[in-house]
C-alpha cells in the first residue's frame, strides 16, 4: 500500500505575493535538500527535525532563490513521511525553479491531493478527514469552513463509526444465530434487532437530510439571471457584484457570453451567472450565448427572471416563466418606477421582488427573498452535514437497509442469511465512506477534485 | 526610526492552494502565538528561535484551524524583528479568520511591502535589494528572475558603491584643495579629478543604457493589436495566446472591451492588448471600445497593425499606420491565402509579417519578427539592469556630473565650492538609490507597488 517514491509540488496559490511554498514528500526529501539547499553546516539531513533554516537554494553551482527550509522527519509530518518545504518568494518563477531542480533528483511530481491522500494511506487521518481538508480550502464563508473543520476533526467519521458499530452488531447477532439453527428463535431476537436496525438507519437517513442545506454552503448555490433582452439582467449581475463587471448599455443584445462570478450574499455563497437574453436572433454570436443561458438555466439552484415591470409579460415570457419549478423562481420585476403592471394570475404565487436597478433600489429586500429562497438563512444547520459522494452511498446503504428490516418483519428463519449478506453490504458501504473498504478508483475519485500541493 | 509597533498580512497568494502563510512582526508576535496558538507545552515565546511547531490556532476558545507555526527571533529573521509565521490551510477562508484573531491581539495590518520596509529601516538589506524583492515575486521570466535576484544580492549596490565612492572621494579632493586656496592649483590636480568624475559619469552612463532592456524583461513588453474591423485581429491575439481567449465571428465589430492577456513570447514577458476594430461607429459600446483602443495605442512599446493582404489598403488604414513611428511597428498581413496585394511605397520601410490566421500559419514567424523588434532576443542583456525610478535618478545625477565636468575644463579656482556643490547633489542622488539618503515619501512611493504580505 505504502508509496515510496518522493513526491514535490507547488503547495500556494500562484500569483504575486511575498511567500510561495514548495512540498516535498517521501524517502528522498532530505537527501534532496542535502543536494540542493546551502545553509551553515551540518547538512539539512543532519539537523533535526522541527528546524527552520535558512539558506539558498542552488541549481548546478547557481544560486535561484534565498530560500527558508522546513524540516519534519517521519512520522511527525502531514503524510507521516519525510517531508521538506521551501518557502521561498512568491511570484510565478521562483517556486517553479526550485521545483524544477527538486524534479532532477529522483523525484516526481505530486498528483493533486497526493500529499493528503499518502496522509490517509499512512493512516493518520481516514477518507472524510481528507475530504475534508479540500472542503476546509475551498470554503467560501465562515460557515463553510467551519463544517469543514468539523469534519476534519472527526465529527463526521464518529457519527458514521457510531451507525457502523450499530451495523457491525446486528450483523454479528444474526450470524452467530445461524450457528445455532436447530433452535427456536423467539419473537424477541427479531424485534431487537430489526430496533437496532431502525435506529442505525434513522441515523443514515439524518445524515442523508443535512446534503441539500450542506451542499449549497460546501459548494454555494448556482444562481442563474435571465429574460428577454434589455430588461437589465446585466444590471442585476452589477448591483448584487457591487461593481461594474458587465458592459450595460441601452441596446439590447449588448451581453453576449455567458458571465459567472462569485459572491457572498447573506452569508450564502452563490455562483452568479449572468446570460445572454432570450431572443431569437439570426447572429450566430448571440445565438451560441442563448445557447449556453439554456444550460446554464438547466442545472440552477435558483433563477432570478427578470422582467420589465411597465410593460405587460409577453407570452413568450409567461411560457418561459411557468417552465420553472415554483421552488427554484423568484421574478425579479424591474424598471417598477417607470411603471407597474400587474401580472396574470397563474403566476400569483410566485415570489416577485420589485426593483429599480437604474437608481440600485429593491435590492436588499432581493438579497432577503434570495437567501430565504435558498433555506440556508431560516434553517438550522448541524454540524455534520455530507457531500454528493456521501450522500450517493447513503443512500445505497438506505436502500439496503430497508430490504433487510422488511425480511427481519417476516421473522422467518430462512431470510437470515440473506439479511445477514444485506447488512454486510450496506456496512461496507459505509465502511468506504472513512476508507475502511476502499479501491482505488474510489480514491481516485476524491482526490481527483484536491488541487496540486495538497 | 524603527517602527515599534506589530504587523500581520497574509504572505501567501490568494487562491485555493495546500497552504497558506500569515506573517506577523514586532515585539508582540511571540505575545499573540501565545495567545493564539495551542501546543505541546512550553507556550510558544518558551520556545528557541527556528523552532516549528504543530498546533492548532484558536480564537475565543474556539479552534478555527490547525497550523505549523514558525519562530524567528530577532535579528535573526527577514525583518530584524520577532517573527512569527503560522501555516495554515490554503483557499479563503482559514488565513482571513486567523488574520482576524491575530488583528485582536494589538497587532495591525501590514501595509504592501511592509516587512520588506522594515527590512531596509533595521539594516537588513539596501534600498535596492528592498526593490529587487518586489521585481523578483513580479518576474515572469527566467531571466527577469536572475536579474531580480543578481540586484538581491547586492550587485547593483556594488556598482552603485563603486560609482559612490569615485564621486566621494573627488568631492574630498576638491573641499581638501578650498582649505588651501593660496597655494596655486597645479593642472595636473584639474586633469585627474575631471578624469576620475568622467569615469563615475561613464558607469552612470553605462547603467543608464541598461534601462531599455532591462525594463522590458522587468515590466514586459506592451504589444497591441489593432487594425479596421474583421481582419482578424482576435484570431491574431488567440493564436498568439495559444487559446481561444475572445470570442471570433465573421462579425465586424465583435469584439467591444480592450482585452488584456500576458503571455511570454521567446523569452520575453508581454502585455499583450486586442483592441475594438478602428471603425466610426454609431454605437456607443463600440464608441467607447475604440476610445480605449486609441489610449492603449499611445502607450504601447510595439503595435501590430493588422491588415487584410487580401484587399488594397484604404486610405484610412495607410493615415494611421504612417502616424505609429517605425520602430514600435509590425504590419500582420493576413487572408493572403486569399490574397496578396502589393502595399504603397511609402510602407517599404516597415515590418511586414504575413500570415494565414485562419489556419494559423504565419505565427513562428510572426513571434520571430516580434521578439526582433523588441530587441531582448538578440542583444546581450547585462546582469545589472535599473528601473524607471533609477534611471530617473541616474539621469540627474548625470546632469549633475555633466555640469561639474564642463566646469572642471575651464581650470578655475573660483569655480571648486560650485563644482563640490554639483558634485554633493550628485552623490546625493546617488546614494538615495541605495537609501543611503531617504525621505518617507520616496519610500512609500518604492513601498506602494509591493503587495501586502512582503
Amino acid at each position: 500500500m505504502l508509496e515510496t517514491d518522493t513526491i514535490a509540488a507547488i503547495s500556494t496559490a500562484p500569483g504575486e505575493a511575498g511567500i510561495a511554498v514548495i512540498r516535498v514528500s517521501g524517502p528522498q526529501s532530505l537527501a534532496v535538500a542535502d543536494k540542493i539547499f546551502k545553509c551553515r553546516p551540518p547538512l539539512p539531513s543532519g539537523k533535526k527535525a522541527g528546524a527552520l533554516l535558512y539558506g539558498h537554494v542552488v541549481d548546478s553551482g547557481r544560486v535561484i532563490d534565498e530560500a527558508i527550509l522546513l524540516i519534519m522527519r517521519a512520522p511527525h509530518s502531514y503524510t507521516r513521511e519525510d517531508v521538506v518545504e521551501f518557502q521561498c518568494h512568491g511570484g510565478t518563477i521562483a517556486s517553479k525553479r526550485i521545483l524544477r531542480t527538486i524534479l532532477k533528483h529522483n523525484v516526481r511530481p505530486a498528483e493533486p491531493g497526493e500529499f493528503t491522500k499518502r496522509a490517509f494511506l499512512n493512516g493518520r487521518i481516514d477518507l472524510l478527514q481528507a475530504e475534508a481538508v479540500m472542503d476546509m480550502i475551498k470554503a467560501q464563508t465562515d460557515k463553510g469552513a467551519d463544517l469543514a473543520l468539523e469534519q476534519l476533526r472527526g465529527r463526521l467519521s464518529c457519527s458514521l463509526e457510531d451507525i457502523y458499530g450499530d451495523m457491525l452488531r446486528a450483523c454479528a447477532d444474526i450470524e452467530a444465530s445461524l450457528d445455532f439453527m436447530d433452535d427456536e428463535l423467539l419473537p424477541s431476537f427479531y424485534k431487537s434487532i430489526q430496533k437496532r436496525l431502525a435506529n442505525a438507519q434513522r441515523k443514515i437517513k439524518d445524515l442523508i437530510g443535512t446534503y441539500d442545506e450542506g451542499h449549497i454552503i460546501k459548494d454555494g448555490a448556482l444562481v442563474v439571471i435571465t429574460g428577454k433582452p434589455n430588461v437589465g439582467k446585466s444590471s442585476l449581475l452589477n448591483a448584487l457584484l457591487g461593481k461594474e463587471r458587465v458592459i450595460v448599455s441601452p441596446v439590447p443584445g449588448t451581453t453576449r457570453d455567458t458571465i459567472e462570478e462569485h459572491v457572498v450574499i447573506k452569508g450564502i455563497p452563490v455562483r452568479l451567472v449572468d446570460t445572454a437574453g432570450l431572443r431569437h436572433s439570426k447572429c450566430e454570436i448571440e445565438k451560441e450565448g442563448v445557447r449556453r443561458a439554456r444550460t446554464a438555466i438547466s442545472g440552477a439552484d435558483l433563477i432570478l427572471y427578470v422582467i420589465d415591470g411597465s410593460k405587460n409579460l409577453s407570452a413568450g415570457e409567461l411560457k418561459s416563466i411557468l417552465g420553472i419549478p415554483d421552488n427554484k423562481l423568484i421574478i425579479v420585476k424591474n424598471k417598477t418606477d417607470i411603471g407597474n403592471r400587474n401580472l396574470p394570475e397563474s403566476l400569483r404565487l410566485i415570489r416577485v421582488s420589485e426593483t429599480q436597478l437604474i437608481y440600485n433600489k429593491g435590492l436588499t429586500n432581493l438579497k432577503k427573498t434570495l437567501a430565504n429562497k435558498l433555506h440556508a438563512s431560516k434553517r438550522h444547520i448541524s454540524n455534520v452535514v455530507i457531500s454528493e459522494r456521501h450522500r450517493h452511498i447513503l443512500i445505497t446503504a438506505d436502500r439496503l437497509m430497508t430490504d433487510a428490516i422488511e425480511m427481519m418483519k417476516k421473522s422467518d428463519e430462512s431470510l437470515l442469511a440473506i439479511i445477514a449478506q444485506k447488512l454486510r453490504q450496506a456496512s461496507e458501504q459505509i465502511g468506504g465512506l472513512t476508507g475502511k473498504n476502499f479501491y482505488s478508483e474510489m480514491l481516485n475519485s476524491i482526490f481527483n477534485r484536491f488541487c496540486v500541493g495538497k
